[in-house]
């Protein structure tokens, strides 16, 4: 009972065994990630169109849930950049951004997203995430990266402009571009500037002015958090509001009061399809992150679990005011690196946050949405990867071509469109590649009892006997290629009264298959040709038991090839085995002349 | 350039040697084809609800379309019921039936079927037709034929109910029936007993009254035409037009005139899914009919270039006032049997459809519906076979599954809901299956050189090195079940320092896997493991070759299993081959107690 029950809450197994020194180490981590956390969740809030302190709500309760449903140790979960950028694509077109009802359909979304992911868990759909290959997944970040950066240069250049793909928002841009905010495009440019040098250069710095690595690296991490409080600093003492710098405003005090998001059926079935994506996409990401992580360690994340833990996580979000969220690249490695030893880092991060909602929001009130652009533009355009599709493209056009797709379609259509655009070209592509399974005709090596294909080998072949080898289980893709291909080389072997078909290869026959074969079967009887099958693999046998085509199909099934050829043409079959190997033609040639029956008659 | 054009003109290669045998036997089978064709043609248009000389319209140009550019030497192309069903079940909803635009929308349809088959031709992509699986299609076809039966039910009784799917139809029938009229009721009841036993009884019949098969089988196929000739003498003698008997009426005499469909933008985008799952259905019915036929007489048949002959009969039925066009079983079936030689047989029946059409209509206006629909209910029902269901479970219950969502979906949603939730759950459920392929650890075979499955075989496991080998290609839906399970297998063999994945059964890598491979390599490292690879096959090696992971994984690529352990962990290899084969424990029970490394230093 126990064990069953820290199944489903992982947190009992570490619980029992945490102590001081781990609570301590769990103390900093957190510490560390709360500074990151809070600019990181008003900027993604931003992105995702709704009031930023809904950013700080999502990292309270959240990690709490996850903390006791999650499986990994140090995953930090909040919310997150193409989350939300997939929050407000969805929310875009249905409500105006910051009305109550875009705000409450956030949530619904939050909770939909919780619901499909504990229903994934449920019903062991984790599976499902498969859908999305690595170059969807690879493509759709760095299309996104760009869309969300085009998306915050509004913010920088202190002007309105909107658009769902990145035609409209280059179009929007470059029309505003004259209402140009000049102080908002000064503060834009110096955080752009400060948070990459702290990114890329500060570290360096910090070490040769003699700080230890670690020192240094908890600092460069501060960069946001100092880049926020320099800027409120500066518009404070400026004035800058009065100038036309956007700044965040009042942000309401206190923790967020729970309360379920306002259920509408419509509405509902409206988000359904998004929130399915936004639970692959988040699933997908917070996996390869955690299970990275845990790999460094020894450590297991346990993927149905993990369903779990976001779908609370999720829930939780939307009980308590805030957005979609899931386990974050860049804090997650931050948490690994600064010690963290249990999942109770990110219930500390969330008391952190707690405490900086009840005390420190007035902070905000001056805080440029110049600077929270700059946070997310830097953040994002690590995940811009255009290499990529150079990289796949020398290792599989067709994995390529998915990516491209999906990038195009999400610069130029729109978000979910571009990702279903690269999910359903993946597919096809995966259709078209496994429809054509090789097919090769076989004969008997001379001097051996082996088969192989007689486009690259010297082998006999029996005028008598057809023999054919799959190298592909026989499913619904290929099974008509399968028709067709034995039709093609019947009619190429006028004078075959068998043909073997050699199954070494095929682990799976399906239901279509089965059909194909039968359908095969009838037609090699309407034409004179009896059906025989070879090297059945044990599984596909009990299988085919359990059907009525052995017992209709006439044929036989051999053990191996040459048991079938010595059965159904043993003249041929003993001549070739008596063919000793110093007389065999060198066989490695692909399109060599084939050793034919004609051939070695002539022989001496 | 004679050769290229006798590619996309099949008809040249046999017209070369046409001659008078052959007309002769074409003449023959064109003969018995028009007279089965006349009632089938009239009632599938009526199932459209259509005119019922649409359908003639559709055997003329169609049929002469097909004979130029199709490679089937026996197809009889025409109306189908399951296209007729789809045409009703996509332009009921948006026009009332017998409207022009209804109409309209009809050829309209047949014209976009056409074009999508065409552009399938050109682009290769009949492969698409793979997604209809066949328990898909078998699943559509018998649920189909409940419909359609359910949907003629109307004619027999004479009364007026319609619906979508079978809930809708059932309760408008049950609500119609107190107006139910009874000359109409007893016409259909006489027309469905004659055309039942003429299908099934006569031939017998007829051979112990001394008849050959041949004349038997012939006079067989007339059955429709026989009711239908009798029925109209019934109607006219008895009045029973006047009696509340609907009858077809008045239809025009001559050739229909050649116009294009009206174009509609629009409208076509909302036709085109429904064109393209016609032209699917229709594609897949047709050439597993044209593939039955050739086999018999060892022919072929190009399934692209039937893409092309499909296509154009469609586009010529578009342009000549008919509807959607397919090859159909049955009247193929005749065709072949009368002895058909060559698709002239198909423009000689397009000529006896045109005389029909120039001269015998007025024979057709008192056909009673109820004689149309019983000659439908008849031929539909060979279509319904709910036994595939049974044994498609008994094979494999994946596939059952994907075919009773398909037969409930066509049933409870409706024809296109019902195929497009079949199609979507075969895919589920294959991705499922392929997305968790069987890993196995190995390990060395005492005395040999060979490595088994540890579960299965007692066998020398090196505490260092961890040998998996991988039963399945590596794609996009295995690809992270591959991460989670070395994952899994690493945190459970916390000794080792190499980690062999041993590939001989893996066919392919795509750009997905790779990323995983990376990934676990990556992760490996950081646990302080090394990844290597064994027994890669040649096109994967080659193709690895061309991404960085070989120069980047640090590890190396063995020939052989054998090869990686001698090389990883010589000693426990060099002491495994020594032991002598009669020390080897019997090796096939599985889970049996594995032969550790431990084990057997407490030898002798």
């Amino acid at each position: 009972m126990k064990e069953r029950l820290a199944c489903y809450l992982p947190c009992l197994e570490w619980a029992r065994q945490y102590d001081r020194e781990a609570a301590g180490k769990d103390g900093l981590a957190a510490a560390i990630v709360t500074l990151m956390l809070i600019p990181q969740s008003l900027a993604y809030a931003m992105l995702a169109g709704l009031p930023p302190v809904t950013g700080l709500y999502a990292s309270i309760l959240p990690l709490v849930a996850y903390t006791l449903f999650g499986t990994s140790r140090t995953l930090a979960v909040g919310p997150a950049a193409v989350l939300s950028l997939l929050t407000a694509s969805v929310l875009g077109p249905l409500f105006a951004a910051g009305s109550a009802e875009y705000n409450a359909a956030a949530l619904l979304l939050a909770l939909l997203s919780g619901l499909v992911l504990l229903a994934m868990a449920v019903l062991r759909l984790g599976f499902l995430a498969n859908f999305l290959s690595h170059p969807v997944i690879s493509g759709f970040m760095s299309a996104s990266g760009i869309l969300i950066t085009l998306g915050q240069l509004k913010h920088i250049l202190g002007i309105r402009a909107d658009g769902e793909n990145a035609l409209q928002l280059l179009g929007a841009l470059a029309r505003g571009l004259p209402q140009t905010n000049l102080p908002t495009l000064a503060i834009g440019v110096a955080s752009l500037l400060f948070l990459y040098l702290a990114r890329t250069r500060l570290n360096g710095w910090l070490r040769t002015l003699g700080c230890t690595a670690r020192v240094a690296g908890t600092l460069t991490r501060t960069g946001p958090v100092v880049a926020l409080l320099l800027s409120v600093l500066v518009v404070w003492l400026f004035e800058l509001g009065a100038a036309g710098v956007r700044v965040v405003g009042r942000i309401p005090e206190g923790l967020p009061s729970l309360s379920l998001p306002p259920l509408d059926a419509a509405l509902t079935m409206q988000l359904l399809p998004a929130a399915i994506l936004i639970s692959l996409i988040g699933f997908v990401e917070s996996v390869s992150v955690a299970q990275t992580l845990a790999a460094k360690r020894r450590q297991r994340i346990e993927p149905n679990q993990e369903l779990v833990g976001l779908g609370g996580a999720n829930l939780a979000a939307a009980l308590s005011g805030g957005l979609p969220v899931t386990g974050g690249l860049s804090r997650s490695v931050v948490n690994f690196d600064a010690g963290a030893q249990t999942p109770m880092a990110g219930a500390l991060t969330a008391v952190g946050i707690a405490i900086t909602v009840l005390f420190f929001t007035p902070l905000f009130h001056n805080l440029p949405h110049a600077v929270l652009a700059a946070t997310i533009i830097v953040a994002i355009l690590t995940l811009v990867d255009l290499g990529a599709l150079e990289r796949t493209w020398r290792y599989s056009r067709q994995d390529a071509a998915a990516m491209a797709a999906t990038m195009l379609g999400v610069l130029l259509i729109g978000v979910e469109a571009g990702i279903l655009v690269g999910v359903g070209l993946s597919l096809l592509l995966f259709l078209w590649r496994t429809s054509q399974p090789h097919i090769a005709v076989v004969g008997q090596l001379p001097g051996s009892e082996h088969f192989r294909n007689v486009k690259r080998f010297a082998v006999v072949e029996s005028p008598k006997v057809l023999s054919i080898r799959v190298d592909e289980s026989l499913y619904f893709p290929n099974a008509r290629y399968l028709e067709d291909r034995i039709a093609e080389l019947v009619s190429e072997h006028p004078q075959a009264e068998h043909l073997v078909l050699m199954c070494p290869g095929v682990n799976l026959i399906d239901a279509s298959a089965l059909e194909s074969l039968e359908a095969i079967g009838v037609r090699l009887h309407a034409a004179g040709i009896q059906l025989h099958l070879s090297e059945v693999k044990g599984p596909v046998m009990d299988r085919l038991k359990r059907s009525d085509f052995l017992a209709h199909f006439g044929g036989r099934v051999f053990l191996s090839q040459f048991e079938a050829l010595a059965a159904l043409d043993p003249q041929t079959t003993r001549r070739a085995l008596g063919i000793r190997g110093q007389e065999r033609a060198s066989g490695s040639l692909p399109h060599q002349s084939t050793l034919q029956e004609n051939d070695h008659e002539k022989r001496p």
